[in-house]
């Protein structure tokens, strides 16, 4: 009687087994390949002038939007260490903030002075003029502050994984730049793969601060940490992981009481970002489990409907490439994220293009064998968009058949934009970037988990 | 047709599941409960004499067992720090090593005067004496190293897990010092519980230090970092994970080219031991990934055919309490576990007493619905030992009913011992603290799974 009894579970699993058996869309579109190189160290000039800032590039400097993180690099000097600021329309009211300056060493490379000012008090909504170096080689850059946080406040994210700094890198951060709609990039990890050179040549981490810097000065970038950032290398005595990452890109961690810039968030306009370490602890009661336990509570989405995660390694995935590198994660977060009602959760890590159905895999008790994704209302769609155009080529192996919970797959480089309309709706879409950037290869709307929990068609 | 194809793997599943449907023993013993509070601290007083060295603990210092680390704290004073030490027989010919001393902060306590000195050279099965601080507060201590590593070597283990500091805490340690045979002592973790105490009191870690002394200074102590080590509390600005814990009780990492005490290995006569960390992290990439993939393939069975791995939290536990909290780490690291035919994994956390049967948990992938732990003769036998007796009491809530793959379980607390006779065989019983000693409340002969792997009975 007792196996009656606990054949019902794997019933429940055979039903729905059947159910997730028929994949989604996997597009036949045949890509142009480019050689997976790394554009030549000529392609990234320093800016001209003795000692002139370069690298730069802004984040969120706190919880809500009116802080920004300038960051820079001066190559020679230590001096000046500081930015100056002002609103648009106000140039006689400038503002002058200090940065903190940081050097580092890796093997045989010495890092230029890395600056970090946080300029805070700023308006919402509003543009601002920055200037960064002195004398003739001063530097003008710009961003627009978000809207203030409320639950109908519109916002467009572009969202860039394992970018790289190749042809196609090139390419894909042209595409979302050419979109005037972008306002600040979500982005899910591995940035410069400098570790890919020998000894982790370094200076590919200030070629890849030049290469941004035409849309990271700019827009405020949110930054997620990859495995390519790890620079773990005890090989040339580097076992510090993420020491050049760390030092080069701060997020404001400390204003979501995190106690390490690997794992924070920031509510931006309508949404709020929560920001995952793949390559953390994140076992319970590790900082980073409780952390997200006592985070999850705070996120109120009568303020913030949006609820979106970045996380470098993707917990659905369906491509032969680092497959099921997320279990692990996945089995101890997944349960939260139902509960919470997560809309989306990027990832990269998968040199591909994949959009999940709304699925969930949180009934397994070890003894039940009810181990399968089913399709589940308050599940995030899962996007993995770690197709950014690196050195290490396109990820072109799908497993077969496709798995039902995979909605549609593409072995293209690309980006997408998430634009976020109101409370109850967001336009998803991607671009490959074979296309002219209107046309759009892969989209989708979402309805909000809190406010609109429809299906999406 | 697609979905009958894909009805195999389920009804595979599904008869295993019934095979694993009838659970092994759940033993029906009463113990007799103490309140579970840590015995007062004036149970606990240092030393008598002016800043007399006390906390002493020795744990192996090198990758083969011929050398040893020494441990002490001096409470005022930072001199003398050195051991002087000599072989039984040759105290005319005495040797002195110096000692790293340091001292550390928690809240609003201070660490007295932290020892560590490894003495090295040693020979092998071979008795030392050593003795700490000078003149009238002088103390002398002995141990005896292991045999040269060898596929036969004998060798008796104790293992002690989640130890504390209660009256229970000291039945076990008291019923463990009181066998003869146990040579030296692998511990799965929870050391202290001083976290339990207001502000963490790290006077508890002292405390735990004096009570552990009896059986420490004269026996290696092979330490694995629990969740009460990590310490983290950033309501008090204490938010370094492993703070006390690394301070205090040092390992041998670098032997086994580990960049973290957290995780590493020994050779220990017969048996290859590896600690892992269940609270670092533990993904692809990351650096204790990396090196238990490259530690596996240098573990020669021919020379230690005994592979036994000790971690904290376990894989295998059908206590409610804890309930599957190990399941992230397990599906990392599980099938490099049965790959390897790792004979024993040992694990705490649970305060309660359970032994499987060998079985894995391997073969999902998330679309084949294989999800069930099933009898596998390459898998280790798991060993959740964590009633060593601390003040958060014993977990005696067990899952009803009994899965198959648990082969015995009881909630009282204890300890085990495990005695390597040879290449082929090993006594391993488990002792419960109601028992007088000679008795044993579960036992089984290890089969090796290199040079023996038959089932045992
Ligand atoms: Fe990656
Ligand atoms: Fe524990």
């Amino acid at each position: 009687m007792d196996a009656i009894i606990l054949l019902l579970p794997v019933l429940f699993v055979l039903l729905n087994f059947v159910e997730v058996c028929n994949g989604g869309i996997t597009s036949s579109f045949v890509r142009k390949l480019y050689a997976s190189e790394d554009m030549p160290l000529s392609d990234f000039p320093p800016p001209p002038g003795y000692n002139a800032p370069e690298q730069v590039h802004i984040t969120q400097g706190d919880l809500v939007g009116r802080a920004m993180i300038i960051s820079w690099v001066t190559p020679l000097l230590r001096h000046p260490d500081y930015v100056v600021y002002w609103a648009a329309g106000s140039k006689h009211k400038k503002h002058k903030a200090h940065s903190s300056v940081e050097t580092y060493r890796f093997y045989n490379y010495s890092s230029g002075h890395i600056h970090h000012a946080t300029i805070k008090n700023l308006a919402f909504d509003t543009r601002y003029f920055y200037e960064l170096g002195a004398g003739n080689v001063t530097r003008r850059f710009s961003f627009r502050t978000p809207s203030k946080v409320g639950p109908d406040a519109p916002y467009t994210f572009g969202i860039i994984g394992d970018l790289g700094q190749t042809h196609d890198s090139y390419q894909t951060l042209e595409h979302y730049v050419s979109n005037p709609k972008g306002q600040g990039v979500l982005f899910v990890g591995d940035l410069s793969y400098a570790d890919n050179h020998p000894n982790h040549d370094n200076v590919r981490w200030d070629t890849f601060g030049r290469f941004i810097e035409k849309c990271a000065a700019y827009q405020s970038w949110t930054w997620t940490a990859g495995n390519h950032e790890l620079d773990f290398a005890p090989e040339l005595e580097e076992d510090v992981p993420f020491k050049p990452y760390l030092h080069r890109y701060h997020v404001p961690y400390k204003a979501s009481q995190s106690t390490s810039p690997l794992w924070y968030s920031i509510k931006r306009a309508s949404a709020y970002i929560i920001v995952l370490s793949s390559y953390s602890a994140y076992g319970k009661y590790t900082p980073q489990y409780a952390w997200l336990e006592s985070e999850l509570p705070k996120v109120n989405r009568a303020e913030t409907p949006w609820l979106i995660v970045l996380v470098h390694s993707p917990w659905y995935n369906s491509n032969n490439y680092h497959y099921m590198e997320g279990e692990t994660m996945r089995v101890q977060f997944e349960s939260w994220f139902v509960k919470n009602k997560v809309d989306v959760v990027f990832a990269g890590h998968v040199h591909a293009y994949e959009r999940t159905e709304r699925i969930s895999n949180i009934n397994y008790n070890i003894t039940n064998g009810m181990s399968a994704p089913v399709k589940d209302p308050s599940a995030p769609i899962y996007i993995t968009i770690g197709d950014g155009g690196n050195v290490e080529g396109i990820a072109d192996s799908f497993t077969e058949p496709p798995p039902r919970y995979s909605a549609f797959r593409e072995a293209s480089f690309g980006h997408a934009v998430l634009e976020i309309k109101n409370r109850t709706h967001a336009h998803y879409a991607w671009h490959r970037n074979q296309d002219n950037n209107a046309v759009v290869a892969d989209d989708v709307w979402l309805h909000n988990r809190y406010y609109y929990p429809e299906e999406e068609v």
